[in-house]
């Protein structure tokens, strides 16, 4: 049985070509570039309530990584350190294998160096904390949207709503549609390009990824830049066949742990908007714009049908504590 | 109920005077002041493994923050910055309340901002990020240490053992022992002004601070920077009286959670630590030396009895997965 201490030696340190100093000591050390600030965020994935016991264990060390560079790809940071502090319930050295080739494939694929953490035995936790670099004053903060402002999304929201759903048997998908939403599930695509060209061009001025649902997160938009929000049903990227399309809307507009970022970018950056999605091969949809809001104390997500009606929002993401 | 969002913005959203950005954010924004270099740090406390589920909540608050900040002094940091990711059983919000205090009360005592975090409901487990400054290259790292140096310690080793064992039912401890032993476990002090002592006035050249026993950690060290240690018995801090002499003596040897600061310095600085320790009121202890090393490829900690001989070590330390 090896010790917590070998562990760490055989499946968690790797040279951390980007820091001072990196794993093996009480701290990390490191330091920003001339004039960058540091963006920092962490988030917790925990069995049995972002993922299931018996997901591959290669995805979830990808997805633990990914969902943390989603949060520095919506303020336009590039992404550069990352700590693990990992809570385990056994030693299963071929688990732990596979989790650590997972999550430094995601390390790699985007320039990160795991420089740090902390392993203990318990019920299954994962715990990153990831660091990126971006120009002190240029983050796409989610209170700088000004009314007026297009609202975009990249990709499309959904997908991993619907394979959860079918994993939970509340739905059945069939293949090719299955794969796909299994795939952005089980392994989502932090847009860290795109959120570094609208930092480094000044294409958007707030932006923030989906992670609890799509009118939920852009209602967090609203309430911190003090606006109302219009989202144009017509203007969503079309469904995917084949599937519930009720749910599929569901889906789309709350279902969460879809890591596309939503942004509001002034009306004359639409053709750099155009050409940006060309050039980065990624579908970009403006599905609304910003507006004065209605009423003084409260911001609000209004989406708005065909007929240009409201349409009555039952279900708007993903709370833990609701 | 109140919702996640809610219970953030009224138990862990304080004004964050030294970030660029607190919480609220895809991510928060900081910046080490010119010329530093950013030390971090994360660790994990799980109930059941760490701390007893009905530990009293505001030392949790505390513990949870001290723990990391005990890791940036032990690189001679200074403490500034701090993310939270707690999963949570439910929103008790007496509880919330109660944890949230003990950890700003930590926060406030030593400087720190919390500057963002995560909040999920799952089997409690506290995760910490701290970060904090210090010069770059003057760091006391864990492999700076050289043969002929001598081994000190701050404080008390064991106190925090004692207390578990009582805990455990497996001594009993009277007043006011007790009361000190539980304090030691419950409410460790971070040593912040020795490390930052050690580090500015270049005193010491590795240190590390004792979560895991005295003669692991210091085994640490030996390893990292590929010297053999050998402790004096004689020379350890006298054992508390009024408990088993020989659960004190593997208390103080291998306890763990104890916090305090072992450090390697030449024996030129001996005046200048003797000084140290009367200006911040805080014993240290000078135990050992560190000596080249005996096996080519391997390091040893010997411990040394009142005869001169080495007195075998069988319990060195904690290991989460041995």
């Amino acid at each position: 049985m090896p010790s917590e201490f070998e562990l760490i030696a055989r499946y968690f340190k790797r040279s951390a070509s980007c820091a001072i100093l990196g794993p093996g000591d009480d701290c990390a050390l490191l330091s920003p570039s001339q004039g960058m600030a540091l963006a920092v965020t962490t988030d917790m994935l925990i069995s049995g309530v972002h993922f299931f016991p018996d997901t591959d264990p290669w995805q979830l060390g990808w997805k633990a990584l990914a969902v943390n560079l989603s949060d520095l790809a919506a303020m336009g940071a590039q992404p550069r350190w990352a700590l693990l502090a990992a809570s385990l319930p056994c030693a299963n050295e071929t688990w732990i294998s596979s989790f650590s080739a997972g999550l430094f494939a995601c390390a790699h694929q985007y320039g990160v160096d795991l420089i740090g953490g902390d392993t203990t035995r318990g019920p299954m936790n994962l715990c990153i904390t990831a660091a990126g670099e971006l120009p002190v004053d240029q983050a796409l903060c989610r209170g700088k949207a000004k009314a007026g402002d297009d609202v975009w999304i990249s990709g499309q929201t959904g997908l991993a709503g619907l394979g959860l759903a079918h994993l939970q048997n509340r739905t059945q998908l069939f293949e090719p549609l299955l794969s796909r939403c299994l795939l952005a599930l089980h392994k989502p695509i932090p847009r860290i390009e795109l959120g570094l060209a609208l930092q480094r061009h000044q294409l958007a001025r707030a932006a923030i990824d989906i992670s609890d649902g799509l009118l939920a997160d852009i209602g967090h938009i609203a309430v911190c830049s003090s606006i109302d929000v219009e989202i144009f049903l017509a203007n969503l990227p079309p469904l995917p066949d084949e599937c519930e399309p009720a749910l599929a809307r569901i889906c789309q507009l709350s279902g969460g742990d879809d890591y596309e970022l939503a942004f509001c970018a002034p009306p004359s950056k639409r053709l750099y908007l155009i050409e940006l999605a060309e050039s980065l091969q990624l579908p970009l949809w403006r599905i609304g714009n910003t507006v004065t809001k209605k009423e003084v104390h409260k911001s609000e997500v209004r989406l708005i049908g065909e007929d240009g009606r409201p349409v009555p929002i039952t279900q708007k993401g993903f709370d833990h504590f609701a």
